[in-house]
């Protein structure tokens, strides 16, 4: 399994990938699944994959060829603009689907891949998509600036609570390891090392990209610190009404009913 | 969709539950997932369900029915034990299914429900079973203290960082309702209003049960209080080596290559 986050906001876009790769359980390997494209001083182009890692490869390589040989091709060299950039790549990896298809549908085995594309290419805006498996692509907005693929629902929650157009871009890069960190915790098939990649709006060039390894101080540091505010968030939540002094001194003298039939809601 | 959730520590049982039934997006209603059963004085159950709905008030109605109707059937009255308790709702499951199974397979409609049985039957510890759309059971431990059916993705990292089989009933209720509202705001199908039943060991009848609807004060209070905790705890978590001031003069002065260089994973 695998877990990617594409998060889109004013100053700029984080990319952030877990590393775990498995063809079963007792074949767990560790594959980069962030893919930086920098063809020319124009434009940058962040690819994050979830899917069949053979599809995977093969859609990267092609994009790769494409760039090295680009007379009369399609390519993110010759895209105007990012969705047209999203929509090569969706042709790129239908493409590659449908020559394996038949053999790997007889073997019972999806070669579905699910990509995110962000970037962006002067003069236009920086943008985040979802690239389906089926090549189609929906767009990161201000209300939703986010985007994620592969085992997507433990770590959405603290994205709901926290995630905002606003929030600037080493807030999105703590925020986006919180989410990672959370998936792991739920699902031992994503898994550090974690990549990071951080792109300031009109620089056309990566801000930062780093890679936080399971034992690394960083990592445990924050991974502490989140626990322990969790747990001191969750102290300090309301108290029930019957958990007062005054509540359960008055239920010790029958001045009241005890809370099962006070709240009942038969 | 449904959410519920039991949990399982040292000093009895949480039993939680979203209310929301939707057949299709636009016939959405209100039914409660929780069944209390106290058949005799020494023995109660909290029976919590997730999946379809006739299936379930079928069950529910014949549990009912084997406790009016106790001679020579097995029953909730008749368990000796919690496994008996369990084995005996899986059967009742299982053959409600297997009635409805060829007509509801023709209209493609699944009939499958799961569910989570808690309780204590005296001379018995109290514990915490899920059963599952096939009739068999697992049992909730002291290592993993909570049993999930429904909707459990979005719920559950805040469980496994929490958790532990010592945490008292009344913060137990709290993280309950905690993990059904980040359900709820990562998937509108899960809904309150929520339902909650306490459980406290060798007392043979629930020490509260109640109903928090979407716009009651406590919910509201709870969820405030729970974002502004996870947005305190985020704005603590440990800055990256490059926002530091130090950094930032060294790179300024050239002294050092800019983070994207520096770590680089390729």
């Amino acid at each position: 399994m695998t877990y990617c986050l594409g998060i889109c906001v004013k100053d700029g876009m984080l990319f952030a990938s877990d590393s775990r790769t498995n063809a079963g359980v007792d074949y767990v390997t560790s594959y980069s699944k962030m893919h930086v494209f920098n063809p020319a001083p124009d434009r940058l182009f962040v690819i994050l994959s979830a899917g069949n890692l053979a599809t995977t490869q093969e859609i990267i390589n092609i994009i790769q060829r494409d760039i090295d040989y680009p007379s009369g091709v399609d390519s993110l060299l010759s895209a105007r603009y990012l969705f047209e950039a999203a929509d090569y790549v969706g042709r790129v990896s239908q493409q590659v689907q449908q020559q394996h298809n038949s053999a790997l549908q007889q073997a019972g085995v999806s070669g579905e891949v699910s990509l995110i594309i962000g970037g962006q290419i002067q003069g236009q805006p920086h943008g985040l998509m979802l690239i389906y498996p089926q090549g189609n692509h929906i767009e990161a907005s201000k209300s939703t600036p986010y985007l994620q693929i592969g085992e997507t629902k433990y770590g959405k929650p603290v994205l709901d609570r926290v995630l905002s157009h606003d929030l600037p871009l080493n807030d999105c890069a703590r925020l986006a390891l919180v989410s990672l960190s959370s998936t792991t915790m739920s699902n031992i098939t994503v898994g550090p090392p974690y990549e990071l990649s951080l792109y300031r709006t009109d620089e056309f060039q990566l801000a930062s990209r780093c890679k936080f390894e399971e034992q690394g101080d960083y990592l445990i540091e924050l991974q502490q610190a989140w626990t322990n505010g969790l747990i001191q968030s969750f102290s300090n939540l309301p108290r029930f009404e019957w958990e007062s002094t005054e509540y359960q001194a008055a239920l010790e003298l029958n001045q009241i009913e005890n809370p099962a039939s006070i709240e009942n809601i038969d």
